[in-house]
């Protein structure tokens, strides 16, 4: 690839066009706001302006709806030889091209997993991309020239290429995104009207359940109204768990013991399969979750605490494999657990002790 | 308080035993399961056996459908001048006592909201409860001397004392705690059937809300039977959101205009109301979450990147508040955001490029 116009000079397009800038590739950016172009051109992300002749790869970074005008636009145009799109949904853009009469043997839909909180060209960086699942979704009639230069430009923003059927890339993102999502903001909206005594009591689990309920609603109903029906039948599956739930509990307030049985079936029935489905979700590398042993340490709040811990743990020669940080409501302490390596567990604690650190057991 | 009794020695029995040992206090302690009670002994929790004389303070710390015959009893024997429980649940418990026709006046019923992933006297620890809230659940019959006596057990405990209704605990901790826990157990029970494609996509969204679906479920039974009613009421309002939101979702798959905006009305408002939600949830210390800004810092997997990156933040005297780390799919690689406050942000931007590392901006 040497040469490649980016439409869109979002978060996601000018990320990509810098990591292409920065490997060699002659890049050219547009958008229909001028100011965007300008921010990303300054940045180094390429040339602001359509190309002269076509270019090998025209990707197109809009939101999702719209993506298929956009592409059919530059088709039209024979801006390039080769097309693709990184919206975050699939199955309807290759629709809306199909029902534009587009020839689409040029065309390949991808979706890169990457994202931050913030968005815009200024946010973008070249390495946004690294390490990340870059979705391909080619089919018998995406030429495979057109695929090879998709790869490329997977591989030269160093994600992970994985190759998936449009609906079924759409389906897996309701099931392990879109619907996350949506029910942690219904988590969170119960608390809306909540006494402060009530949220005093808020804990580690609710903080983590209702994280990314804090996420800012413009981007999420772009993706929403981009996926409707896989978000809406995951939310319909988990709905039907939620009303057995409810009448499990139910059965559980009432003096007949049969029932009671019944309801208590009922809840153990839905916190297995949970623990079932956690443990599908993949931990660090992609890997199931390794049994880590957990060192925690108590620390107080001056500053520098929880970096001296660490450079105690540094010194000690172990590697960390992951942190959690609890901290305590009402008073100027926390609780961090280091996650190692079993066998790494008792030099780590011995080393913590000896430099002072009080260590829960 | 001179003297303790502490009936049950599990986690939550054998840290308050220990709390109490370690400040003095004499305590007695007993438990269905000898063994528990001669490991209790034996880490020095106090002494196995019922006490000669009544001691000052009761402490029962059974699961929670033990609670009143075991309160019921010991008030019958007069082992103690005041009895408190520590059961997870409050207005079933003192129901139960009422119905058996006792004299509350020397009974409080308390809630430490501190736990862990272990239970049993092994996982216990004199600072188990230090920094958390212990709700207290007085009411116009108990006595002030026992309501004393329980603060003083808290103090003992290092603990945070707030006074709340039995009934609106109850419905707190079914708002705070056990529907959470419940809903991510459904999140993660979609994930049961899902193909490994799919679960690749998985991100640090996912990885969040379904973090505590991965708990046992014996102990969440246990907690769930106790307070079926609020927990039932919450999840019956969530209900109302899901059905809500699909009904929203369908509107948006729909071709007629109107009916499209009504559905992004619909979704847009449970996202904005989960945004309400979640700033409600108290950060760190309680407080409303302060806007720290994100160093983020890419790190190799070799042994001792975390901690080298520490150990370099702490060189340059920044305190760090709070830290996440996402690991990557596929790639020996992760991203560690560093939160710290905004003024000390450039600082340690500065001092982590100067020592090599590589930020993402």
């Amino acid at each position: 690839m040497r040469t490649a116009l980016v439409i869109g000079t979002g978060l996601v397009g000018t990320s990509a066009a810098l990591a292409l800038s920065a490997r060699g590739v002659d890049v050219h950016l547009t958008d229909h706001d001028d100011s965007a172009v300008r921010t990303a051109a300054a940045l180094g992300a390429g040339t602001a302006g359509v190309p002269q002749a076509p270019v090998d790869l025209v990707i197109v970074a809009v939101p999702p709806a719209h993506v298929a005008p956009a592409l059919a636009d530059a088709l039209a145009q024979r801006l390039g030889r080769a097309y693709l799109d990184v919206a975050s949904v699939k199955g309807g853009p290759r629709r809306d091209l199909e029902a534009l009469g587009c020839d689409l043997s040029a065309y390949i839909g991808t979706h890169p997993m990457a994202g931050r909180e913030r968005s815009g060209p200024l946010a973008a960086t070249a390495d946004l991309f690294e390490g990340r699942p870059w979705v391909l979704t080619p089919t018998p009639d995406t030429d495979t020239e057109v695929l090879n230069l998709a790869l490329e430009l997977v591989a030269l923003c160093r994600a992970v290429p994985v190759v998936m059927d449009a609906d079924a890339h759409d389906r897996a993102v309701a099931l392990v995104s879109h619907t996350p999502q949506l029910v942690s903001s219904m988590v969170a909206a119960r608390l809306e009207h909540a006494d402060d005594s009530a949220v005093r009591l808020c804990g580690q689990g609710i903080l983590d359940v209702t994280r990314i309920a804090g996420s800012g609603p413009a981007m999420w109903m772009d993706i929403l109204a981009a996926n409707p029906g896989p978000v809406a039948d995951v939310l319909t599956d988990i709905a039907a768990d939620l009303a057995g739930a409810v009448a499990a509990l139910r059965a559980l307030e009432s003096g007949d013991e049969d029932k009671r049985r019944g309801g208590a079936a009922g809840i153990e029935d839905i916190l297995r399969r949970g623990n079932t489905g956690r443990a599908k979700v993949p931990g660090k590398h992609g890997a199931a979750p390794k049994p880590y042993e957990i060192v925690a340490v108590l620390i107080g709040d001056q500053p520098g605490e929880l970096a001296r811990v660490f450079a105690d743990a540094g010194a000690a020669g172990v590697n960390i494999e992951d942190v959690r940080i609890e901290h305590s409501t009402g008073q100027q302490a926390g609780l961090v657990q280091l996650m190692v390596e079993p066998r790494s567990a008792p030099t780590l604690a011995a080393a913590l002790r000896e430099r002072g650190w009080a260590l829960r057991k």
